[in-house]
């Protein structure tokens, strides 16, 4: 196998290092022709995937190389994940931690389709670090919720963004919620000048996926909230061929926690929100950053944020958006972490003052202080 | 809220007990309005979740049930799951492992459309253990597949499913495949007179997957393959609608073992495998048994079966497909564990002795010895 036709994936085995050959040997089958290798026939129209590299970290960690001929993917990003990670997901002790595809496989996913400076010219933000907040609580009404994205615009907030607890409740339904915030952040930016962007959730049963779709256009959104850990990889890239050009997409992370919560199995998050979100569509990636709710470690963010910019194929890079409570006070640790390319993600505590356009004001001028 | 308007989740909290309390607290926010409790809006429409239960099983171990207003879930498969585990998937020592739903969220899931009756009907078998087994490996030509498909019908391989590694290959495209296997199916069970069934596998771009759908029932397949870790459990639902009643669908665990294989976080496998796969429409479901090239113990793998029959809601229930590097020798302790209501899948070992047909036939006396 060439370069060029090969997906080299590498994996961490936890456990003994005495056992890793044989545990990688057995990763190379189960993870593309699963089947005893001695009845494997003669005839394939498929080379095998192979260990390629073997590497003891410590005693009870190795770090394999596989390479897997990139026909098995059958340029199809849902397959490319059964390839990678597949059935080894339910062994413990193995860790997808690095990918690199094929050029020709680079089809399988579209890319940010706007990417970082593309939405730095939507928002006509250049150089700053971007700001984001999430619709919420979900149990408003739509006119409340309205009412809410409004004060954000005019306070300056450039992505506002439905709560991925938003979906299509009886109190406020998916086509009334997304036309009423979008006319009222429509209304803000009129009045201000401001370029503002409404993110509506994208989630819910898959036959409403290309109405909402179109009917959030038709409303005026700026891009959409997408929820790869609920519909699939595959769901961000089929939104992605749904919008138009200059249509973000913004990644949400529930339930992708599963991947990433052992660090001794799963999918590392710097490969997770990174190279592969990019990959499958996402312009932006929402995750948990440190010193919030959630468990990530500084280190690991910033291995999140370079995932998202680092070199991967032709993919485009994409904006890192740290959340899960975080707070104004935050904001100087958050840019000296992540640097200015990041759109800074915070929910319920721009409600403290009860002043949601002051609010938003003193986050903007967090920012650009 | 009255028992027929709430969800009820139990989740087991691992780590220090004294901090159970505060964090099922903290579990109840983030899971519904996630924002702080104490800016909550006093005309909110949509009662708060609450704890309601509060058990410690050991030092490090509390269960706890929480009660989510039914109504957050908008009758919406993927925001079930995402009310259920979305956000707390990314927190370490949270593990979802019951769920209680009001009847009236039963709409959100088909169940299983054909059953364990219904299956025995199409396949003539009302009581004996069932067959299945899979097409591999990736890698034949669409001739070989056939007619590996067809000595496995003659052999009376009640259920004979695409491999997960086979999606639409150069070598093989999806088409090419369905429409071959599934002739070759049918004229082996013209031959016989048996009912063997074919079941493809559906998975890759979302825009194709009515149109495979079609394509499969016309070329007269069985029914289907679905992959619910990599399309999501809202894919089996959808899937489920587009099939005329009588057509059984499996659902294969690819990409699934992150939420169960750490035992101190993810979903409960007899949750997961169970009630929420059969919510979601399968009627059976692939899981790695005990003794295999997985790690499932003894005990877990009868409690997904229990899953998959006791009573959930007015959900049917659905059939245990215990496989992984199953051979025919475990056949006895196969039966002995899981009783008669099991399809036994035996793959790769099935291929050893170079005849197949007549590797099914064994296969086959060896469940009706």
């Amino acid at each position: 196998m060439s370069a060029a036709d090969v997906i080299r994936a590498t994996y961490e085995l936890h456990g003994p290092a005495a056992e890793a050959e044989r545990r990688a040997a057995a990763l190379a089958v189960e993870q593309s022709h699963e089947f005893p290798t001695e009845l494997a026939p003669e005839h394939s129209l498929v080379s095998l995937a192979r260990v390629v590299g073997l590497t003891e970290v410590h005693p009870t960690l190795v770090q394999v190389q596989v390479d897997f001929p990139a026909d098995l993917a059958g340029d199809d990003l849902s397959q490319l994940l059964v390839l990678l990670f597949g059935n080894v997901s339910l062994q413990p002790g193995v860790r997808l931690v690095d990918v690199d595809l094929p050029g020709a496989l680079a089809q399988v996913g579209p890319g940010p389709r706007v990417g970082v400076d593309g939405l730095r010219a939507l928002l006509g933000a250049p150089s700053r670090p971007l700001l984001a907040t999430a619709l919420k609580p979900v149990g408003l009404s739509t006119a409340e919720l309205a009412a809410r994205a409004e004060a954000f615009a005019l306070g300056g907030i450039d992505l506002v963004k439905d709560d991925q607890g938003l979906a299509s409740q009886r109190w406020s339904p998916y086509e009334e919620r997304v036309a009423a915030v979008a006319e009222a952040v429509a209304a803000a930016n009129a009045r201000t000048g401001g370029r503002t962007l409404y993110l509506p959730t994208l989630s819910g049963p898959a036959e409403t996926l290309e109405r909402r779709v179109r009917l959030g256009l038709d409303a005026g959104v700026g891009g959409f909230l997408v929820l790869p850990g609920v519909g699939g990889l595959d769901e961000v890239r089929h939104v992605a061929s749904l919008v138009p050009p200059g249509t973000p997409l913004m990644a949400h992370p529930a339930l992708l926690g599963s991947f990433v919560a052992d660090p001794t199995h799963g999918i590392a998050p710097e490969l997770l929100f990174g190279p592969l979100l990019r990959l499958a569509g996402a312009d932006v990636v929402v995750f948990p950053s440190f010193g919030g709710r959630f468990s990530f470690t500084r280190e690991q963010c910033e291995a999140i944020a370079e995932g998202l910019r680092r070199p991967f194929g032709d993919v485009p890079a994409a904006l890192p958006a740290p959340g899960g409570g975080m707070g104004l006070d935050r904001v100087p640790e958050l840019l000296d972490t992540y640097g200015a390319d990041v759109v800074l993600l915070i929910g319920g505590e721009l409600h403290r003052g009860g002043d949601l356009r002051r609010a938003a004001e003193e986050f903007r001028a967090a920012v650009e202080r």
